[in-house]
């Protein structure tokens, strides 16, 4: 087969690709061979473990080992984290994605989401909200807090929601979001308030608490982004499916770990090829600057491999009032994304270009031949863990992931 | 004063007015000069009685008398109407507004909405869903019936729900709408989603049977065009200020009644300017032609007449799959009420045009040197009573309007 049929095959793949938020898993530890003495973090693996970490990941690994109960302070986390005596494994490597530091721990709950199509599933974080969370490396004690209220009361109250509505239409909620404003990354209000919608019905059936509820809904109510993990793992259960795809050229993953960023291509595997991540250019939030900043972290970046998040800037104007920019450069990325992408994805429509698919399936060969790079909104994380979010912005992969993998692929297929 | 300077000024109340939904009135009754056996409708008066009535409105009006109890059938119903034993007057009269039919009898709630910058407040009744409804002229014991539940629980409910989370802020909604995809008349999918988000924290804690308010709850969730009669409502509120203001060309209200559209031009008070309303252009529901469509009808057009609408069709393009066109179409509409408009509203911001204020303030002298005619954003209702929408698409007022307008501005100013 040539690397173009091999293409169109996989990214068909995606395309019809149809998933579903099932239900709630009350812990990580379903997850297949994960552990108690592992911690999984966002983007690839770490190269010289604790010592390759930067900031915000070791303030959330610390903050995940206080509220597993393995470390009882910051000191005996750090030399436990330090020490060897956890594991480190990328959540990608277990069907999961995080946004930021993305920790997941051995007993947090996490959501189920399922492609319908093909089987896959994937699993994520509940968003923890805005301000000092654990995503942005925050670990103390209203952090270690707020997880438990997570794990004891909003986790089991939407799984007993979700049983009662069913499964929720994710490829749906996400093209009606995108005719709404949100590009599923960065702007997820649309996504959010629609998914509201539909778990309000359910909200008001279970046999909960009714002050309970309402803690539930405020909670849920406060945070725009709170849609944002689910259009991660809707994104993460459609890539995964070309994952190991022979002769295709397609990337299956980006991901950053907030010292690298990482690619997979559909045809090598599930091999990284890694490179320094970049600095993320953006607003900044009051009192901070570049300086401060994080290098580029998250496993959201999976949105955009999907062809969301920077790929429909176009479906998203208001974006740029957070990202910067204007209204006609958000409409140029998306359109420069069709010169990197093998097909339009109808699941996922952008009305400021007449309904066109989201540009899907990227080519680390058309890439390596425009020299366009994947455009990618993110959130800019604070340098020093505890600190949060500084701002949000644009940013891209290096180049150099690219042409290693590029090679890679020769070698492996003799081409 | 000159003209210019005058409409510079009256389009300063326009841009400055702050709306909020304040709360809810029980029973029409409480605006000034009703009368028991009166019936509102929507657009101006009726120059010839029952005669001059159209099929949804006549169907709505004898809806209205079997709700109110004042006819026992249809027969007695239309012999009260036809026999001169029922007043009909403007909604536009009595500081209301009505979508499509438009009608209000004596019983009915109102949403009240309140303009914080002058003290005006407007009214208006509660969205009824889709389908069979009165404000298309159905009239039938379902839709008597539901009307009966929009008064018994709707309306109380939702007054509770407002004493609990306070006045909200319609200005910012529709805002934050505009940027989500809504016009906010055909399309009202986010207003309807955000307005939800708000007043559910007040479901969840008010004192009722949770039977009802999840019936509450299902009610406005199941119709994204709930929002539609607020966004009304503000626009209403915010028009109001300018009627009277001498020497200005602005539009102060447009509206049609099925039969004839009407405008008022604000220094030229109440006096209203009238021509046989349009045909609609646009697209119908599978079943339904061109030769089925009643003309032109409702207040909803004082939507457009503040400057959303048609007039904000840029912010919604996911909108032309309702109406018709394309998403370039829908951007050169407003792009051309520019060219009719004095000023531009920064309260309402159009992401799609780098969020330039929507187009504010209709010249008429400008409409009549253009020849560029406001368009309009609206449902199409059946021309006989009781069938109910069968499409939406685009209108324009009749040219007439203007050029009367024109000559009685002239001969009142001696211009």
């Amino acid at each position: 087969m040539s690397i173009n049929a091999a293409n169109q095959k996989a990214v068909q793949k995606i395309i019809t690709s149809d998933i579903y938020l099932i239900g709630i898993e009350e812990n990580a530890s379903v997850l297949t061979n994960f552990k108690k003495n592992m911690l999984l973090h966002a983007g690839p693996p770490f190269k010289d473990g604790w010592n390759s970490i930067s900031g915000p990941v070791r303030g959330a690994m610390i903050g995940a080992l206080l509220y597993e109960g393995l470390a009882l302070d910051e000191a005996e986390a750090t030399e436990l984290l330090a020490g060897g005596a956890i594991d480190f494994e990328p959540c990608h490597h277990f069907q999961a994605v995080g946004p930021m530091a993305g920790v997941i721990s051995y007993s947090m709950p996490l959501f189920v989401v399922k492609n319908i199509t093909t089987g896959d599933k994937a699993y994520t974080t509940m968003n923890e909200g805005l301000g000092k969370v654990l995503r942005f490396g925050a670990y103390d004690q209203e952090v270690i807090d707020h997880l438990h209220w997570m794990k004891n009361f909003l986790a089991p109250i939407l799984k007993d929601v979700l049983a009662y509505t069913g499964p929720i239409h994710l490829s749906k909620l996400i093209n009606n979001a995108l005719q709404m404003g949100d590009e599923c990354h960065n702007r997820n209000r649309a996504g959010t308030s629609l998914l509201l919608r539909q778990l309000v019905p359910g909200l008001l059936s279970i046999d909960y608490n009714l002050d309970l509820i309402k803690e539930v809904y405020n909670f849920i109510n406060s945070n725009d982004h709170f849609f944002l993990n689910l259009a991660m793992a809707a994104a993460k259960a459609t890539m995964d499916t070309i994952i190991g795809f022979k002769e295709s050229t397609l990337i299956s993953a980006m991901a950053r770990n907030g010292t690298e960023f990482g690619i997979r291509v559909a045809g090598l595997g599930s091999q990284w090829f890694t490179a320094q991540a970049e600095v993320i250019k953006g607003l900044f939030f009051p009192g901070y600057s570049q300086k401060d900043a994080n290098r580029d972290l998250g496993d959201s970046v999976i949105a955009e491999t999907m062809g969301i998040g920077g790929f429909a800037m176009a479906a998203a104007l208001p974006i740029v009032q957070f990202v910067g920019g204007t209204a006609e450069d958000a409409i140029n990325y998306t359109r420069q994304m069709y010169e990197i992408t093998v097909a339009e994805n109808p699941t996922y429509q952008i009305p400021m270009l007449d309904f066109r698919g989201a540009p899907t399936g990227i080519d680390i060969r058309e890439v390596l031949q425009t020299n366009i790079l994947p455009i990618i909104n993110t959130g800019i994380a604070h340098k020093e863990s505890g600190i949060g979010q500084i701002g949000a912005g644009l940013v891209t992969p290096p180049l150099k992931c690219f042409i290693d993998a590029a090679h890679a692929f020769a070698k492996a297929y003799n081409r």
